[in-house]
């Protein structure tokens, strides 16, 4: 890492979250003022001597038994997708609040909010011509249904924005797909956001898009998308890439493509759900906080197990780590499960909402899959970086003691506005999005050696955040 | 490899040969007898000699455009699976026909025999108990059909046969689900062959395996099975690798497990079917035989682009190199694609019947992917293994250059009573079983350059087969 290239990163990184507080959030100033913690940052060197000795207790515990995974099998078993609005979600609410308040923590406790509930309904996506064949496909969440007897359509498969302008006058009427393989998630995933949007407004009567992930087994990816409210809502749906690379070479071919999309897709009035809080109160300073968690809801294909089951499962060990050691730090760290992250994130604006003017000195989320552990990615001040660079190089043992410039997460970004430094674990990520809002997102993607690691990961640097002076 | 064991096992080999020939065939006594190709086979240094120019040419012209993948992408699009008896496969088999009269080669004819006709129809398997969830499955071919209504049983998880038999008191009324993790394609294919009669015998109403392959993004495997004549015929299925896993722990939990499987399979009256041919007529002594090729059908899933389009367009474009560079060798070099491998082999059958008494040198199979070729297998004398041995050093460009020990292949087998030696490609087939019978093996799971790189090692190998005096 370039150090000097890192610190005005940091810099750039600070400027930014200070202006988002200044701009982005009017609903900052209804809030009452932030109580800012005060805490004089350890250096390196005396963080090491500190919490050397913790760290290797926390590594020690964290291998001992595979509760955190057979809990994790538990839930996406037993209870299996949890989307918004599902009962499935609110079943496993339940049952997450009782095991935590088995484990003995405090103030556990579900918070409630609303949360929107988009339910898929049957639906299916079938080529007529060249060939009659079916197409692997997903409805994405949010769209519109089809009329019961489908939309059938030509279809025009473009490779861009640009090329659908280029080719605007040929889409009237059409199913546009939008075959665009995937680079990063950033930059293919506006297909999915937006794409119905875009083909509407060149008169296109239904969209489908190349799944968003690098590696398919014909595994179509579902996810969110929107409708602007001056433009007409069209079906919006994906295909496994298989389907999508074939019709793009029958339409390179000069073959006439006609395709049926069904979907009755359905979205119902907001229906409550809740945060799942639990806590392990501080010895000195309880009402300064670190917060961290994953998200309780998880896409209606899979289990979720992956997305995020295991970010909830590897914080929530980690708070049991901590408490089953007697390491009580001196600020209180909460943890969250938040809820509607996929399809809202009612669960954060709802937690950044009721306690964003409380203390935060850190919050932390993981949602990139609990794989192997590698280390953090960090978005604050360049001082709290080094002081948790420090804390990372205690985790030598399982080689994650990587600090990215630049961290959160989804459920924790409302808090930026409350100027909360935002972390995130990072892993690697190599299989992330093979599975990602799949039929394939089910226990057997993690294992219950990386989910502990990444418990003890998570342990040693919320014990730091939250015990530093 | 170490040489005098590679000795000692060719010898077994080939006495194993010699003893399937007296005792395996009753047919063979009916033929008339076998004419056997009288050769002197060339030492290493003179295949080197004679052929180095020409491997070189081969290896060249081989990457010089992507025909092959292009005519396999057209294949698989166009027709889609081809099962035997489908009309899918007819046509395919007719633009096959057309397009290797196109090219120019000799005797180019489809030889018509009768397949079995399954046809998989609506499908689908529930779980009711202790959670209401779908099932990610497919039949097996071949399967009967469950009543319109399904089959609504308890179901009993085991791991292995053994398990079966300790516990086939538990079995009675019972959806059997034999759930044995895959080690080797030889290890756990039994059950999906034989797990039906095997969980009638103990009186289960139907059978589900978990999938014959490694590695699953919910994906489950077809492929074929059978029932015994004095056993109960019930229906059998293949469930995705985590839906096994699932209900594996669910039993292990102790919760009671209840399943619907609906299957409305039919096995229609057998249909005609046809081996395709074409030939490249040998200088010398046109009536000596290299027989090569893959096989024509496919499951009904996916598009059959790896099993085994591939292994007819890689021996396809190996006929159509060795033309275009007027490399005529002193035998005839057959091509053949045999019809029903999958689900009857009814296609290799044929083909011995027909032409099993005439001189065959060689007879070779691709059916494992075109992959990265790494070499062959063989099935022969030693000296005609040293000699193939020295034709694959000619390979080393593309890294072809392994000589193992046992070859051939299903559709090639029926000749091993004729005493034709038997041969096959050798690849990179570590993601062999991840596509398999499944609705992945589509054209993206092959890449042009791989094509050809199996296309030039078959060239180079079936033309000195083929010309070696």
């Amino acid at each position: 890492m370039n150090l000097q290239r890192t610190q005005k990163t940091i810099l750039a990184c600070m400027l930014l979250l200070a202006l988002l507080c200044a701009l982005s959030s009017p609903q900052l100033l209804s809030q009452p003022s932030v109580v800012k913690p005060q805490r004089r940052l350890l250096d390196s060197a005396t963080i090491v001597q500190r919490y050397g000795t913790i760290a290797r207790d926390i590594l020690a515990r964290a291998g001992k038994d595979s509760l955190a995974y057979t809990r994790l099998q538990y839930l996406c078993d037993t209870f299996g997708h949890r989307l918004s609005g599902s009962e499935s979600l609110e079943r496993a609410i339940d049952w997450m609040l009782a095991e935590l308040k088995k484990d003995g923590f405090e103030n556990v406790r579900g918070e409630t909010t609303l949360v929107p509930r988009w339910v898929r309904g049957a639906e299916s996506c079938e080529l007529l011509e060249p060939r009659r064949t079916p197409l692997a496909m997903l409805g994405l969440g949010g769209s519109i249904a089809t009329p019961p007897e489908g939309i059938t359509a030509p279809v025009l498969v473009v490779g861009s924005l640009d090329e659908l302008k280029a080719r605007a006058a040929e889409a009237r009427g059409k199913i546009v797909l939008f075959n665009v393989p995937f680079t990063s998630y950033r930059a293919t995933v506006r297909y999915r956001s937006d794409g119905a949007i875009k083909a509407a407004e060149v008169g296109a009567v239904a969209s489908v898009i190349r799944s968003v992930g690098p590696y398919s087994m014909r595994t179509p990816h579902t996810g969110s998308m929107r409708y602007a409210d001056s433009i007409a809502k069209i079906p919006h749906a994906a295909l496994a890439n298989e389907d999508a690379d074939m019709l793009a070479r029958m339409q390179a071919r000069g073959e006439r493509l006609v395709m049926r999309l069904s979907m009755s897709a359905k979205q119902l009035p907001d229906t409550l759900s809740r945060n799942v809080i639990a806590e392990l109160r501080g010895r000195e300073k309880p009402e300064e906080l670190v917060v961290m968690g994953g998200h309780v809801d998880s896409w209606d294909v899979g289990s979720g197990a992956m997305d995020d089951a295991g970010g909830c499962l590897a914080t929530w060990q980690a708070l049991l780590i901590l408490k089953e050691l007697n390491l009580r730090p001196r600020r209180t760290i909460r943890l969250v499960f938040w809820t509607n992250e996929e399809n809202g994130l009612r669960g954060g604006e709802d937690y950044a909402r009721r306690h964003g003017s409380e203390p935060h000195v850190l919050a932390f989320e993981s949602d990139g899959g609990v794989f192997k552990p590698e280390g953090f990615g960090f978005t604050g001040s360049a001082d709290e970086f080094n002081m948790y660079r420090a804390a990372a190089s205690l985790l030598a043992p399982i080689g994650a003691t990587a600090m990215r410039v630049g961290g959160g997460g989804a459920d924790i970004s409302p808090l930026i506005p409350f100027g909360v430094p935002q972390m995130n674990l990072e892993v690697d990520g190599s299989k992330y999005f093979w599975y990602h809002h799949t039929q394939a997102d089910m226990p057997d993607k993690l294992n219950p050696r990386e989910l502990n690691d990444c418990a003890a990961a998570i342990a040693v640097m919320m014990y730091v955040a939250a015990d530093a002076p």
